[in-house]
């Protein structure tokens, strides 16, 4: 049976890697490390630069594969992810079929694998079903909060943590004063009422190119969208996240 | 101007420990070990570890220091809180004055120093103000969905993290259908409806004791109540967590 280990590697700072991190993907036979296509290639390579400098002694062979895209012409938006998950899970199975010796394999997964992303539930999709072990991450919520020095929480207050669509389109959530926002295509906090709302915003978080942005949401959000859309053309590519507050109340 | 650096620690696996937390443990000069009293030697004791392990080659002085404790007396529970990082923050005071040569001085905190912990609001009274930083640490919100492989949140859906009070106080909270709930003094769980409600426990989540308990709440409830009180008296404290969900609609 394989042994599947799903490494949380943090959010671009080759420093976020963990002792059990370092220890599992040492351990592997086997390392998959995926392909993006051009935009992105920059977390292809740091994923290449934390599997050279930790598997510098070990026996561990390390392959990458493309990942294969989501098919735009499938209309309805949850069967295309269901359908790209299907479509993933197979080449991974094809790229351990290649290295029939492997028993113990390793998946590099940014931050932490159990937040907002897919590897678990595509990990759910192999056949025969393998061991599946979890090694937690730092996640950029955490990457967040360290950048600015901030508490996540109200002292024995709940937060929520949901995504740019979700905010956009169903405005601040009930029952609670700190909301995390992940996963935003661009500016989702401009649909809310500025009023007794701050915001702390970073964007490549924890990687040399960080850049944050603080303040009450009204004043800071031109400045967000600005340093935003300049980032994005300078690196083809940006990763954001931010941490609104109001006023409890 | 003292630089004090707050270095998450993660969750009782010294394996949680990063690359960022270990370096800029054996760059300071002076590194606090708070100690608690009797209950709770194990935590002290695994700082200390942690400290023998990455300090080995380091100039680093190692100072403990008693924590106060919270004046019982003191009816208003913020007050008693706000006392209490007072009197924390005088200790800290004094055991860093004891070592006037340290410039750099750091701190071990429990899993990330963002989540529902003090460190930054203590830091915060310090005189004269330290420069901050935070190095971020696995929480036991990853260690718990870790120990279970399990996604923290459904595709695109935001969740909400909050404490056992809250949830024993107002139930259920609205807009999310996942809900993780930390700093239960126990079964807070007990409190809601259990139909369609599916349960993920952790108790010492990455440490040798780990305990976890899944299913359906209403079966998996009284497993975790004796389990619970079986640990804690075998063990003289505990430290749980867990994971709520339920069926979307
Ligand atoms: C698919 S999710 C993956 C999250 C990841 N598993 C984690 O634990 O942070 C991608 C989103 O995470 C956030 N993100 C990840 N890395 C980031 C970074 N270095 N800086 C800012 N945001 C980041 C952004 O909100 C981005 O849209
Ligand atoms: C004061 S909070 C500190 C949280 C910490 N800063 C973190 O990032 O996880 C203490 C609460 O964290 C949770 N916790 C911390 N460590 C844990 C562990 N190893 N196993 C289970 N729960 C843990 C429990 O809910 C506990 O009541």
């Amino acid at each position: 049976m394989i042994e599947l280990a799903l490494v949380g590697i943090g959010t671009g700072n080759p420093e976020h890697l963990t002792l059990q991190a370092m220890r599992t993907l040492a351990a592997a036979d086997l390392v998959l490390i995926p392909r993006k296509g051009e935009d992105k290639a920059d977390l292809a390579e740091l994923r290449r630069t934390i599997c050279a400098e930790v598997l510098r002694d070990a026996k561990t062979v390390v392959a990458e594969f493309d990942l294969p895209v989501r098919d735009a012409a499938t209309a309805d938006y949850r069967r295309r992810v269901d359908d790209w998950h299907d479509a993933i899970a197979e080449v991974w199975m094809q790229t351990i079929a290649e290295h029939p010796g492997a028993r113990r394999v390793a998946l590099l997964v940014w931050g932490d694998p159990s937040l907002y992303d897919s590897t678990l539930r595509i990990a759910a999709r192999l056949q025969p079903p393998p061991q599946v072990t979890v090694v937690p991450g730092i996640t950029s919520v955490h990457a967040l909060t360290a950048a600015h020095a901030i508490p996540l929480n109200e002292i024995g207050a709940p937060f929520v943590v949901t995504t740019g669509r979700r905010l956009r389109e169903d405005g601040w959530p009930p029952g609670v004063d700190t909301v995390v926002v992940m996963l935003d295509a661009g500016g989702a906090f401009e649909a809310l009422d500025p009023q007794g709302v701050e915001i702390w915003w970073g964007a490549y978080v924890g990687m040399p190119e960080q850049i944050t942005v603080a303040g009450p949401l009204a004043e800071a959000a031109p400045k967000i969208l600005a340093a935003r859309a300049e980032a994005r053309a300078r690196h083809g590519w940006i990763m954001d996240i931010y941490l609104l507050r109001r006023r409890a109340g």
